[in-house]
C-alpha cells in the first residue's frame, strides 16, 4: 500500500517579502519524512482570504493530509480560520470548548480575556481542537485540513500533539555516500545503478568546499533491503 | 501602475523530505522586494517531469514572471529543462552557444566533456540564455519563466545576472516597530490603525524572549509618506 501524502500551505506576507525564512516546512517535512507520510507539496501564499480559501479547497481535494502554518492569532491579519470555514462552507464562531481553553490559561496568568483574544476561539462547526501546550490557544482539524499556528515554537507543539494521531505509512529511509568528484563525472554510472534499482530513488546534490568539487548521493526508499544495495552499489563504483 | 507580479517553484525532492531547507525562496523574496516585483506564490514540487510541466503551465499563465530553481545539473534527475520546454511545446536539444560556453570553461580547468555535462547544454528553441559566474552552465528563460539552478551560490548568481533586466516596480518600503506587549493587549488598537491606513499593509509578529512576550509590528507599502504616517500612529500608540 502506497504511503499517505500530503501538503503544506504556509500563510504569510511575512514569507513573500523575505521578511522571514520559513522554518515550519523545513520542521514539518522531517516529521513527516519519519512518520512515511509523503510531502508532495508546499505553497507560500499571502495573508488574503480569497487565496486561502481557494488554495486549501484546491489541495484538500487532492492529498490525504493538508497542514496549514500561520494566521491563527488575536489580530486584524489573522484570517485563517475564518477562510478555511469558507473553504468548507461551515459556520464559524466563538467555541465553549476553545474558550474555556483561553480562560483558564489567561486567568492562571492574570491576563485579562479581551475580545482581540476571544478571536482565537473562534472554531468551525465540526472542527476538532488541536492542543498547544506552549500558549494554549489551540489550532483544529476540519476533515482532512490541520490548522496550526506559524510562530515556530507553537506550530512545532501543536505538530506534536496532533501527527501521532494520523495514520502513518512506511518510513523513508535514506542513505547518503559522499563522492568527492563533481557531479559531471559521476552522472552516467550513477543513472545506470539509478536504473537498475527502480525500487529507491537515487538524488545528487553537487557541493564545493575550499574548492574542490563533490557530491552527495543520496538514496532514499521504504525497502531497507533496496536502500542497502543500491548503497553497496554506488559505494563500489565511487569508492572513498 | 501595479507592481509587476511574480511567483517561484522550488523543484527537489530534497525539500519535500526534510534534507535540505530552502535558501532559494528565502534569498530571491528580499532581491524581489527590494526591486518592487511582488512575489504571489512559492511552491516546492517533486523531482517528476509531469508535475513539473503541469506546474509551469498553470503558474505562467498567472504571474509577470516566474522563477524556477533546481534540477538543471548533469545527472539523471535533472530533468527540468526538459519538463518545462514540454510546458511550452518547444523541441529542446543540445544548443551550440551553450555548449561552446562549457567547453570554453572545461578547457580552461582541463575537465574533459562527457555526455553527462553536455546535458547542461541543452535547451529550448528560442530561450535566452542566463549567465552563470559561478560554475558557466547557463540557466535560460522562454517567455515569462526563468529557469535557474537549485545550488544556492549558482542559483544567486544567475539571479544577479537575470533581475537587472526585468521589469521593476516601485519598491515595498518595511519599517518594524516592537512593542513589548502580547499581541492580544495591541490588536484592537492595531485594527483601527489599520483601518485608519488603507494605502499600508501592517503585519503582527509575536516574540517571546527570556519569558517576556512582544510584538514586531511591521508596516508595508511603496508610498514612504504613507508609511511613516502609519509608523507615527503606531508609536504614538504603543510608546517604547
Amino acid at each position: 500500500m502506497p504511503n499517505p501524502t500530503a501538503a503544506i500551505i504556509l500563510i504569510g506576507d511575512e514569507l513573500l517579502s523575505g521578511r522571514t525564512r520559513d522554518s515550519n516546512m523545513f520542521f514539518l517535512a522531517q516529521e513527516l519524512t519519519r512518520l512515511g507520510i509523503d510531502l508532495r507539496l508546499a505553497q507560500v501564499i499571502p495573508d488574503d482570504a480569497a487565496t486561502i480559501t481557494a488554495t486549501v479547497r484546491d489541495v484538500a481535494g487532492r492529498f490525504d493530509n493538508v497542514f496549514t502554518s500561520g494566521g491563527i492569532g488575536p489580530t486584524h491579519d489573522d484570517i485563517t480560520a475564518d477562510a478555511v470555514a469558507a473553504a468548507f462552507d461551515r459556520p464559524i464562531d466563538v467555541r465553549a470548548d476553545a474558550r474555556a481553553i483561553l480562560e483558564i490559561y489567561y486567568a492562571d496568568r492574570n491576563i485579562e480575556m479581551n475580545a482581540a483574544r476571544l478571536r482565537m476561539a473562534r472554531i468551525p462547526d465540526g472542527a476538532i481542537l488541536i492542543e498547544n501546550l506552549v500558549s494554549a490557544a489551540p489550532g483544529f482539524s476540519i476533515e482532512n485540513v490541520h490548522v496550526m499556528a506559524g510562530v515556530p515554537r507553537v506550530f512545532e507543539a501543536m505538530c506534536h500533539s496532533l501527527l501521532p494521531g494520523l495514520a502513518s505509512g512506511r518510513p523513508v529511509l535514506s542513505q547518503t555516500w559522499t563522492v568527492m568528484r563533481g557531479e559531471g563525472e559521476i552522472a552516467t554510472r550513477l543513472a545506470q545503478i539509478a536504473g537498475d534499482h527502480p525500487q529507491v530513488s537515487i538524488g545528487s546534490y553537487p557541493f564545493s568546499k575550499d574548492g574542490v568539487y563533490g557530491t552527495n548521493v543520496v538514496v532514499r526508499g521504504v525497502d531497507g533491503a533496496a536502500v542497502e544495495a543500491a548503497l553497496v552499489a554506488i559505494a563500489e563504483a565511487f569508492p572513498a
